[in-house]
């Protein structure tokens, strides 16, 4: 089965927005990836619900918004109210990962525990049972430029031993330097969403390079 | 002399900024207002140095930036790069006021300090020989749909009071709930530069009520 | 006409609660003062909503809720609901204390301001129009056995000339060492809310204390 | 042997605990769960050190504490000279578990080491050679009226098996929804202290609930 | 009646502080200025109560410690135990200056309260009456190389006017870019201690130097 | 192979450093640790990048800096361009541990990362493959007088057994109540770095303790 490409609007021309979103969708994207930054968690900052609230009527991708925020709590039903479709949470970014989570999924809304490229598996375990996708970071969050980290892929290998075993079944998302190397790795190692930044928007014929993504994790 | 409009850009269209920014622009606005809001500092997040960063080279307009953040020290040297022409610090939102409009200053950019509400002209006079631009705020800033205050205008008389018997010549601006009503009341108390969001982006003809609010201030 | 007596459930037992304030309220106060305390806004930990809310249907007293805690957004609806008549809120524990006064109109409640002994009333002059009382600290708050600070006597004064000038009509409140000689200082200064702790929780017949407390402020 | 109940004073009421502590204390329970909470750590705010300080010299029952606040060691010394028996410290509260733990105990009172819904046992584990009690939370902290969640079932478990594998003996506390059905499920777990809130105190008949508890736990 | 000259450890060789000190005392000054500096308050890390105590049998200057550091109740009980003389604490640094100040007085250490650059005078009215010492500071704390802001002159003369007219009686620190000339501005400004870093410890003759701002202050 | 002495400025005296530096250097140490504290992180202060960078030109001593402080990230490139030769970093200091530790590789430093007590090694495993040194700290960090903690052995033995398995050459360090006994326990237990404190330089021959100690890891 072939996975999920999220282009990530991180990468796209914010002055057109609206083209740039519906350029990955016509080329077969399925998700939207959405990168909330707010200067605190993350040193950068950068877009915010009202981006959820205003593409939401103009798109049919599912808005998989990755919340990398001090305080995650205080924006989730903004969020959901938005029309989000997913909201991942950074198990860094609050002593209480279950109780984001769980307001999540109250609000109806996918939930998704994000982990930094130095926080091991071990540390969300109690929540695997409960998330319908987890963001395995291959970059460090809330940076330009960064390049894809291989020792992530034991990363994704150990999580998805642990799904397997343990007859879970939510989603692998990466997200940080997937090109058309980083994604056969992850694939191979058990991811099923990926997140695509610069190498989609960078590049003259995005919806080729969505549509190459596609092939190479079927 | 006409006073300054500067739209904001948290009441354009997300999904089509560039475009929206033009029809001010071409309407005659000589500013733009552009609010970056960490979440922390204020409830809402909004915007980031990327937005700076990508309308510079599309538009002449002045780019206004309004830095409602914590640690905003952490942000000049970015939004300086990015092309920002005035960077506005909150004096709420650091005990080192000077120091950060000193960084602003010694990057190439004008200055301006940015008072809440509920904060009084005393807590800057140490800063006012210093800065190019007062903001005094006329709603709480980071939310949304809040009504002009009219108990500032007597904050903008006191300022602008000040600035005449010490001889200084920052420009002063106001932000929150200007329209055609309330930028009469502060332009008469001494404000020169007008923050116009919902009234001129939420009508039929943004350029007419450009023209409409830059007429009024004559 | 008689000053209004607001004993301090921080001086009452806490283990029969119902009583102590049973006890004050036919001796004829009029306001129970409340402490909530966060343990980082000020050392101690006291208290919470629930207090006022299940004191709500056992007395007719005016439930004078004085709130020490970082973040006092937080806590304003849960207040309100739980039945608090008044919420005061620290000028020092928020950069928005316009806006949470305004939080606390809007929920349908008395809002207050209140200034630590170090805090001067410049800092308060922006918000003396919305509030319907200032409550003056006459001990650093968060503490138990502080002595009066006769030096806040002079800070009365001048936020009584204030209000006298400019024709406002907030109550004055004061916390902190009040007993039979500083509430006669702080009534001549202008205070007409009186705050009492272990003057009249600490004595055989708190009763009597009460009376005897408001026959001084006549 | 049975396990030990602890009704928990946030579900008393406030307006005459000392009543509603004897009413448990005489129906055979053998300690008082104590929540404080802080309004940071968690979103509540209640109690502090002066109900351990007036509870002491009224009960005989063992003052089990749940310190659910940041900075935990800044509350630790007033604590224990409150006559605290046992004071429980978040491992999420602090960077600095083991020095608070080793705080406690320097300061005589017995040490527990408490995780939060989403907190795996690894996290605990370099302490749990030093501490008297661990408290695996059964909800999230600090909210009212939340459900049992069972997949701590396991978390208890997996610790009670860490405890017997290595020779341990620290008591295993459960919290949070603990009812007629749950604390069959708890103790058979490895749970040997149940904290009981709603269902002994909203009910009819405290007393009987209290043995009831007792004697399912045999 | 001459100055007091403060020469500042920030500027000594800290690899042979003693000596440095040494130097500095043998050549007149009656003040060490130890500067304490968190990383968090101000960027910079040095110093620490550490070197208070082990400076304090090897000479009799008087020690005048300026902490710049968040939460500075932190660290009064163990400056004073050091054997400081004086405490500096920002008022930028804390919601609860009165009561620090307090702290500092209640250990046997006199108490001076600072301002930064971009503090006003107004807000520390209500601590002058108590404190034993101001320190105006003529730079922004915690960084190296700041050139003197000469309007900081105006703010001294604002301070020393206020001194008279209210017969008090408060030493005034300057502290920043002081040398041979502006030592003479602040001098004729009301300033009367003098805090002198690079201008002393950087010249062939440090003894030379103390020696001439003292000339200077004649 | 003899292990390294790390000899901490902690324990020499703060007005002679440079020859209390020189002595150890003589004695045969290899290394000098610098204890950098924030009084954040950990209650005291100490240390700051000036002495790296003024100890630099004055020794051949590898500098092994230990940084206990929050935000980390804020001090690398001071610290690196100050000639620290490896910089150590606190896992619970931070939610980005991978990300600081690959500034400081970065900054061509090299990179430790360090534990508390209270930490397992579970933790950390997603950088022991990039990290250059971990330190396993044998007493709680920021304070004095702290005893070695036996049961870190048995964490010492974890690591190295990790390190084995997987193939990795990171040193292995202990800070914290090293002595001629302890020595020789953490180094059986996989240690080949140790700082030692104050059983070298509070004794008359500071040399002589060191050779002891270089001796005894053989």
């Amino acid at each position: 089965m072939a996975g999920i490409i999220a282009p990530s609007i991180l990468s796209a021309d914010v002055t057109k927005l609206g083209e740039d979103v519906a350029l990955v969708e016509q080329a077969g994207a399925k998700y939207l990836h959405v990168d909330l930054m707010d200067g605190s968690f993350v040193p950068s900052m950068a877009y915010g619900p009202a981006w959820v609230k205003q593409l939401r009527p103009q798109t049919d991708l599912f808005l998989d918004v990755h919340l990398m925020a001090v305080h995650p709590e205080n924006h989730v039903e903004e969020l959901a109210e938005a029309g989000a479709d997913l909201i991942g949470v950074h198990v860094e970014a609050t002593p209480h990962i279950h109780r984001v989570l769980q307001m999540i999924k109250a609000a109806g809304v996918k939930a998704e525990v994000v982990i930094n490229p130095g926080t091991p598996v071990s540390a969300i375990v109690p929540v695997l049972s409960m998330v319908d996708q987890v963001l395995v970071m291959t970059v460090n969050p809330g940076f330009g430029g960064q390049a894809f980290l291989p020792e992530m892929v034991e990363k994704i290998k150990e999580l998805s031993a642990y799904k397997a075993e343990n007859g879970l079944d939510f989603d692998i998302e990466v997200d940080g330097g997937i090109n058309d190397k980083t994604i056969v790795l992850t694939a191979a190692a058990g991811a099923n969403v990926f997140v695509a930044g610069s190498y989609v928007y960078d590049k003259k014929d995005p919806a080729a390079k969505v549509q190459q993504l596609m092939d190479l994790t079927k």
